[in-house]
């Protein structure tokens, strides 16, 4: 195929037929491997990794294993390759792919649904009733990379065209890894919540998720947007993407400074990002009636709730789910995502990454391992 | 005015100045005294109530005291007159109400909304943010007949336009009385649910909001609906209200058999109406990813939730609310609401008739009191 | 692989290597060809083809060709088989498919979307943005059987799974057919208008859509549904499938017809199947403010409407898109679509069934071929 | 009543018992009359008017004389007081109003529905059934300040509650009024489009709605935003609020040149603000399948519509209608509404400034009226 000048083609980027990957072995243990590079099928692309992102579920997979529903058991010395808020480039395409072309960057969704089943129907691909059925005969064409398939701590994975958003040129790699993070919480507050301009919102915990949802929640024209937390640092950071109010849960009671700052009604909408066992009881005190109470995190043991509390009020709780449309905020600056990336390290020192980002090392929020252009020694962003 | 021939105006019915209402003094104790006929203002009309069914909710504030989001505490020895789910006929027409006329008979919703407040605007007037705000000075015209304002247990009441839906003749007074409770299910199910035909339902706890949950389902199309319970007698009228099938859980485990009887899918709603302590986490595992759970019914403790699953299931839950659509599907026969009415008492004997309904004499399910035609001995439906 | 007592396998249906197919040559021109059995692939399987209806579409692409958004010219001379409403037996399965077994009964939907495109991932696939690319170098994987891949006037066909219906066996095969019609009007009133029990609806035109969208509206539970059109044996089982009124509109004004017989307040739906040139201005005559029209058929010029009004009042206009949940309703018996069914032809008589749609020979309504079971007389359904 | 230290009452203000009001006499003819002040009853305030600005509904109105759908025909020669793009400070409240407060600045929407009808109590107020039943013994309590009930151009004008949106000190009165033009587009964006980030739109026709329509399109994250018109100076303000192409239809095909700048793909939504004849039929081919139009303006007379490709498209088109959040994205300066703003007049100059807005004189888009700060001169904003 003749390529006209300025189009790229996949001659233009030597893909070799091996790659670096970092495999999972047991719980904890990460070792640098030859992996074969994938190749696209049809709907799908090529994707070179120029920069992925950690975040809280890679550490939990990585230590814990995937979440329950994930059929066929833990990912454990199965070769398995983690990571999934990456970005990168289209290098190669699948049969009949024009909706992508090579050489483009994109960041990716970590689901592309099986496409057949009742919820994928209905477009909501994040509840795939064939949720980790990608293997073999049973082969249904789920994909949640990184959970259920190989992810991107590598230097190559293959992407359904369905979980790509190309990004601008003017979006650094780094803030692209973060367009999935912003995205799911947009989804929890636009596409469940249906958020409108003017009406008023609750974050509580402010990692990542938390602090692009005030970012996020502003970006859409929130009003106020109140962030609650244990860290002040964080906390001014959240200040900084446009809370309105900010309230240190270690100094006064959450609900009561929450209802206080909103004149004592209650707000519109709690983005609830803490997982603390007493975060849904919380939420239920501060949302008003008829209000929406998205979970974008939760605790490890059952917790109690006030179940009666939620029924005379009118109130919606519902899981979160990821999205990409985020993109089309960040790329034209609503917002500066970048205010959570702290450091970044090459591929090759993923170990000391993880560690950055499990025991928040330098007050680490968000780390992104990078497969070239990095040197050995990590760099701050914020220097 | 003239009225045409046929056409009944408020001089073919006798109104007394005063009537019979029944108040409440102490918790449980009820006195039948004389009180004012009210006077329908704008939007208003005065209802001649000729028949009020019991709910647990009345028994709840007979005894316990008004759920405690209503301001201003409880009615007890406050000349307060419950009793929600009346019907009866229209007696006086407020100013420039032509929506009713004089001689219709109808049925009641319980609530009026502000019309003011963000919730009233958006349509939700159950979450209206001015619920019980209804007295002096600070009148927001909120109304909540039974729970915030005078109810039903007497013989004439004042309704918003709002809270009517009239009723066909060939609907007879006790099946009248049944049509907010209908509402309630079906309000659950679609408005806030989306159920739409060929969709699969449980329905957990067969009392009269469950079983005619199960016959709202069933005439929406919903296909299996299940319904669990603990008492034969009830999961038998659920089969005739149309449940596909019927699991007793002191026999066997109600996840299990929910999940088996589908095939080990989950369903795509939970409808819970226990109010059990573990139900909603067994609503949990009864529903599928993504899939809906409506909260009719709540325990009095907070209950340990798995937050977890929720989130990670894209689980939506929501409370309940009461809608007066059902009365198109009973007027059209689409299911048969009287099979839950077992006993009718006359207004006078309403003590009788509470301990009917709270003790489930004679496997009471909805009890009935009328204000006239009834005699002292009281009648079984179903004889 | 061993198949226990009772399971199907595809050995019970012994599949031929080629099969008859009618293949459109010159506009009108029909001829009786062999050709290949299709194979199934990923989430295909391959039905054999029991029973066949004939719509006007059918007529329209064998007379007219194919509607002007197909891609790729029309099918003339190109070895098209025609025809999409037909139901049959699954015979084979594709890789990995498990949702449905061999020996079941189905009916099909037309469109399989591509899965790829926007409108595929918000759920919305029959406005798939890639209609009518399933071909070569191009083919994103959209299929819609009779329109732009080879339909049912054969033998067999492969469909893809998300266009399968399940249907009960009290089902007829002739009934079966008619699932997507009903599906058709289902879906107008449903999903894209939102009907509620106790609203309101107008049918303008009797022919299948129009006939089975009042009784898909009743069974619903509008109230009331009127039907219009100008033929009174249609009206007639117009009534029979449960409108309330009936209006022969060349006897009197539609729009003053449908105003008097709803007390001059306009209706909350119409749904407008006459595809007559001014139907549009009489449909937003008829609605009430905020009401909604869905347009399930259309003139074949531009027509002039007046935009003012639906400006004015708030009201929607929306194209027409089909569904396949019409089946739960139909199995549970609440309409009777077989009133719409007048004859039956052996497949090998297509040509004079075609004739018998299109001239509406002896009152033909629903024209169905069947390949199997039927004699070379036709048959009536009504006797 | 004691007030606090700056908390302002009504004794603040000076309210007379008298004002000075426009009133319409023939068409076309405005005459400055004594009025007495109107006094708020339940749910209202009374707002002294501080700026009022001229949409082209007002000249029509004046000239022509009211929509279709008011009851009770034209205001002419009534002592009828029009304008409805008016803000002012709240210097008295009705009975139990604690919502706002005296001494607030607020801006109207000019809709308070019934709160009655079916419309109403779904939360679509624009849509009220009892629209213009405000009057005498049929007074259902709806108000469309300058359509149905007096309005702006005058001194003080009662506001039901509802009506009101406070604005932050530092919008001023000019921009305060151009909130209900951006209101309306948003709208028709959002609630009944459902806009989402990243999703691409058109606006045709530069007039106020389209070009706060483009500001408002892209502060909801609209990315691309094409704006068409036939005047260079109003495409190049819609550059100015953020238009990503603008196309001068006098120069080039409309639907080519929309088609050429996204290549060749249809748009989600186009919103429709010229009123030019062709526009819809024009809309309908810029739109993508599943897209959808929203008429924020209308020819007057019936015009020829392609009803073919709205069904086979699955387009929706739906009417206008306004809201009151774009203040929440105006108070956040997301966009520059003043760039719309052209020309001041003092109130007594209301004819001159009415002549500005229906001739175009100097290039007028908006002209704002004051009771008060305005010299006899009027004043260029732009200088």
């Amino acid at each position: 195929m003749y390529a006209p000048a300025g189009v790229k083609t996949s001659r233009d980027y030597a893909i070799p037929d091996t790659m670096k990957a970092w495999v999972l072995g047991d719980p904890g243990e990460l070792s640098l491997r030859e992996k074969p590079v994938p190749v696209p099928k049809k709907a799908e692309v090529l994707v070179r990794i120029d920069a992925v992102a950690i975040c809280a579920t890679d550490l939990e997979i990585i230590y814990h294993g995937p979440p329950a529903l994930i059929r066929g058991g833990i990912p454990h010395n199965k070769n398995f390759t983690p990571g999934h808020e990456y970005m990168g480039t289209v290098v190669a395409l699948g049969p009949a792919v024009d909706e992508y072309r090579i050489g483009q960057r994109v960041t990716v969704e970590i689901h592309a649904g099986c496409g057949q089943c009742k919820r994928c129907r209905e477009g909501m691909y994040t509840a795939c009733l064939n949720y980790g059925l990608n293997y073999g005969d049973r082969d249904k064409g789920h994909r949640a990379n990184g959970f259920t398939t190989d992810g991107g701590f590598c230097e190559y994975q293959v992407n359904n065209i369905n979980t790509l958003v190309a990004i601008p040129d003017a979006m650094s790699d780094e803030e692209a890894t973060l367009v999935v993070t912003a995205g799911t919480a947009m989804y929890g507050l636009t596409e469940l919540g249906g958020l409108v301009a003017g009406e008023s919102v609750v974050v509580t915990g402010p990692g990542p998720i938390g602090l692009l949802g005030v970012a996020v929640a502003k970006a859409l024209g929130a009003q106020p947007v109140i962030l609650t937390g244990t860290r002040d640092n964080r906390l001014k950071i959240g200040r900084e993407l446009g809370a309105d109010h900010v309230v240190n849960v270690t100094k006064e009671n959450a609900v009561d400074a929450v209802r206080r700052l909103n004149g004592d009604k209650g707000l519109d909408y709690v983005l609830e990002c803490s997982g603390a066992p007493n975060a849904v009881n919380e939420a239920v005190r501060m949302v008003n009636r008829g209000g929406k109470i998205c979970l974008a995190a939760f605790p490890h043991q059952e917790t109690p709730v006030d179940i009666a509390e939620i029924v005379r009020n009118n109130i919606y709780v519902y899981g979160k789910s990821a999205t990409h449309r985020a993109e089309a905020f960040m790329s034209q600056k609503r917002f500066d995502a970048t205010k959570i990336h702290t450091h970044t390290f090459p591929l090759d020192d993923l170990p000391t990454a993880i560690r950055y980002a499990k025991d928040r090392v330098e007050d680490a929020i968000k780390v992104v391992v990078k497969a070239r252009g990095v040197s050995a020694a990590h760099k701050v962003a914020a220097e």
